[in-house]
């Protein structure tokens, strides 16, 4: 508890996550509405799109207009994603208007970097040396070591911490060998495995070997942990999340379709400013782009609190606090 | 850490919770069905239904037939829910069947008193007082306090610790009085204020002035807190929980229609045997049973485990441990 933070860094990943899942054809506007709208709650940081091929990802064939047509906000980080040389060029057209940096992405499972990623863990290590080298080339910072499936896998099952923490070093070895300086080691439940006890053995032996890495985790709801998972991150001193507005995205892997994706912005951001943890984000607002995410992709999001709402102000004497 | 439990005990209240606020009229052979699929899932508590005035329930008219329905099965309690004299006599018409027994019902917040029961606080004690000198005369032994908004309160605001300890007090307080003998304290977070760190500072206090006592939580997950509610209260010992199969049931004080309700059993289950937590429920028979409650109110539930899924079983070693 010691460690319990006074501040959250969120990085608003709704956008991306969200329409990359949408099977049906989200107007151009409706995107960068919302992410306009994400602007204004306070978030300081948004990942706007994801520059990858039109034909695997056909929800983000529109990223460049998408870029183009948002208003950014002083203050506010604008984020993208991609995972090849075409997505490196496509994001450095925008240099001015987005915030770029290179991440070197590794796996904790070898069943699902050869299931998601069509290669192995050796081969991706191969690609991301390679693209560390362009990323500097380009004159972007590698700065961010980013682990797949670090608490578990579909596809493999149990993954153990010795397995997390052998990713990270295969990124750090990668960084090492191509001369960039990591300051990031995020960590991504991406299919929804972990339990409040698995993060915090995960956290706290990530943090014992590299004590000066800002941790971030990337948390999916799949079975309804994740709030308590992020909830036990903060008490390990984990300061900064990605997270999707209403909950935006889902997850492919889920056993039936609508399984929530991420971890909902505004469940995170009432965990946080109930337990007396700033956001800087403004609830309702972000409410309210909530609701409009659910107007956009016509149907409801999996946030709680988009359903419950906020705690309503009755008592005066709680606000003066 | 210390005090985290080997084993829990979860009261399903799927059946009463879920049936009390659909408005659509459900089948009474649907309820018994349903009843009946949870007797088989390893769940030794089942709250089968609500013996409340018909006017003011509709939703619960049946609940003698649906009693004289279900089959019981060894080892799993039957209990239900009343509110006056005339819900005893109808409960007492099954005491063979059903698990009675007599429960003090006070309230931490006045003005939900007012707003929900009709009474204020002071009212409802002396009613209570009544009650248990009822459930006596009838041979029931009255052993539970159970206090509602324990945490926070939509119409008053805030609800203090001490606020929570009075109110647990005045039912001590009753069975003082009328010769009670209480051995469990039931503190519900009725509206879906609470906290992980709240609820440390309540349970921590309530067990250091009653520490004699079984603390249950009957949490609701309105604003997505509520698996990291039950997870700290786990830290702090608490091994008695009321959920309700697929989040079953809702909240009418959300600000928006279809709030999730209870926690769901699903999730509380998962929660607690993959950290290490025995609850004696099979997880896939649940997850049937959860299904099966959707097909009856015909539509989906808001528990994420019945969208994600279980863990998948992809090693078998994982299962061996």
């Amino acid at each position: 508890m010691n460690d319990f933070p006074d501040t959250l860094s969120i990085t608003e990943e709704g956008p991306r996550e969200g329409f990359q899942i949408e099977k049906s054809v989200i107007p151009t506007s409706h995107k960068v509405k919302l992410i306009d709208a994400l602007s204004g709650t306070g978030l300081k940081a948004i990942q706007a799109c994801s520059f990858v091929s039109p034909k695997l990802v056909p929800g983000w064939a529109d990223a460049d207009e998408v870029v183009r047509g948002i208003t950014p906000v002083d203050g506010v980080e604008y984020h993208a994603l991609w995972f090849n040389k075409r997505g490196i060029d496509r994001a450095l057209a925008f240099r001015d208007k987005l915030h770029l940096y290179g991440t070197i992405h590794v796996v904790a499972s070898e069943a699902f970097s050869i299931s998601n990623l069509n290669r192995n863990r050796e081969a991706n290590l191969a690609a991301m040396r390679q693209q560390s080298l362009d990323h500097m080339a380009a004159g972007l910072a590698v700065g961010k070591v980013s682990v797949m499936a670090a608490f578990g896998c579909n596809f493999q099952g149990e993954v153990s911490v010795d397995q997390a923490l052998g990713a990270v070093q295969d990124g750090f070895d990668i960084a090492a060998e191509t001369g960039c300086s990591i300051t990031e080691i995020a960590l991504a439940d991406t299919m929804g495995w972990a339990n409040p006890k698995r993060i915090r053995e995960v956290v706290v032996s990530v943090r014992k070997r590299w004590p000066q890495q800002v941790i971030r985790l990337h948390l999916h709801d799949t079975r309804g942990l994740g709030i308590a998972n992020a909830f036990a991150a903060m008490e390990c001193g984990v300061t900064h999340f990605d997270t999707t507005v209403g909950g935006l995205g889902g997850c492919p892997f889920a056993a039936h379709p609508g399984a929530p994706g991420n971890i909902a912005t505004e469940e995170l951001v009432l965990l946080a400013e109930e337990t007396g943890v700033a956001t800087g984000v403004d609830l309702d607002q972000l409410i309210a782009a909530g609701h409009f995410a659910e107007q956009i992709i016509g149907r409801r999001l999996p946030s709680a609190v988009l359903r419950g709402g906020r705690l309503p102000a009755v008592n005066e004497s709680r606000q003066a606090k």
